[in-house]
């Protein structure tokens, strides 16, 4: 039987990671890969029901806020939904999966940026998805001032796109996504080999031809 | 400040611990006590909505079924909902906490009937419940034999109620049950100061009667 190939991306809100994303699987499907991309949280029947319940403790007074526990188990019942009905199945079938965000992110976001500390979610890892871990990462991560440039500005078109009301967006602080920039560092240098960070500040041509290189050479490794 | 108490009532469907619950409510009640009774999951908007979610999983075509690692991290999410809205305020309150089903149900549903491990519930109750555990479990476990006659019937009014259609209500085996009433007493031999176990095949006002005099020794040796 063959066996697929599970990729995921991660960085900060701006990194332009879903942009490069959609490029590589362009690029693998044009040489003939069967590629599946997923999103988190979604992709699956249950993932959208989770998706909402989030969004309704952000923008409705009838759920109220979630309890950052209760907001990670909700987004590791994602996780065990996707891994079941979708990526086990690509894998078993030998497709490339490309999944935008996964455990890293939680264990940078919550774990770092929320500061529930990365033993609470690597635990949850273990439970909800049997410790499944990606063949590769591509962290995108440019400079700490550019990245927080960029959070920045994508923070305020939100804040201008919903109103300037604070309960409906809550406005992150340099030192959230300085937390979450550290606790990336940090498993990248947990896990060199499966994560491989691209800290160019480059154009988007740039830095997907720099992607499609890493991967083709993971590719032919995996396939020798 | 004053510290409440937290008791959890278990045991297989039919064991007859949700009259318990609601009749030592009354009781401790009647003597002046704070009371705080809930079930899991529910007892909170998000518990609603993801019992919407457990329900729509088992009775309609649309959502599908649910991965057994999804459906716990989904109780957790429940869990820890519950813990950070309902029990860690009343246990400062001084209220007293009666909860039907928690961590321990997980174990033996999940972890010995659907055999999931008890390992990997561990984990999770370690992540999502920073693992609280009540100062007290009342474990309602008469004989197997026993067990599996009042579990059966149960199955059979559920059956009867729902129409034959075997898609909307999974009628369970005797060894589901078997596996759950074994991982119950490993729970019990672990914890011997934490549950108490009641084998009675009594009359429920015995069983009240056993269940009152075992929490007023442990609140009296409580508060001393």
């Amino acid at each position: 039987m063959p066996r697929g190939y599970f990729i995921t991306f991660e960085g900060l809100d701006g990194s332009g990671k879903t942009t490069q994303l959609r490029r590589l699987a362009t690029s693998l499907e044009s040489q003939g890969h069967t590629v599946v991309t997923l999103r988190q949280p979604g992709g699956t029947a249950l993932g959208d029901r989770i998706r909402s319940i989030l969004l309704d403790s952000r923008s409705e007074a009838a759920l109220g806020p979630i309890a950052p526990a209760a907001e990670m188990a909700l987004m590791f019942a994602d996780r065990a939904q996707s891994i079941a009905e979708v990526i086990l199945p690509a894998l078993a079938a030998g497709s490339i999966i490309l999944c935008d965000r996964y455990t890293d992110s939680s264990e940078a976001y919550q774990g770092g940026g929320r500061q529930l500390g990365s033993e609470r979610i690597l635990s949850m890892h273990a439970a909800a998805c049997n410790n499944l871990q990606p063949d590769l990462t591509l962290l995108l991560l440019p400079s700490l001032e550019s990245s927080l440039r960029r959070a920045r500005r994508r923070n305020q078109r939100h804040v201008e796109k919903q109103g300037t009301d604070e309960n409906r967006f809550e406005r992150e602080s340099d030192d959230f996504y300085r937390r979450i920039y550290d606790k990336y560092e940090e498993i990248a240098a947990r896990a060199p080999h499966r994560v491989v960070v691209i800290r160019d500040d480059a154009s988007i041509d740039h830095i997907e031809q720099i992607i499609r290189n890493i991967v083709l050479s993971r590719l032919d490794h995996a396939e020798a």
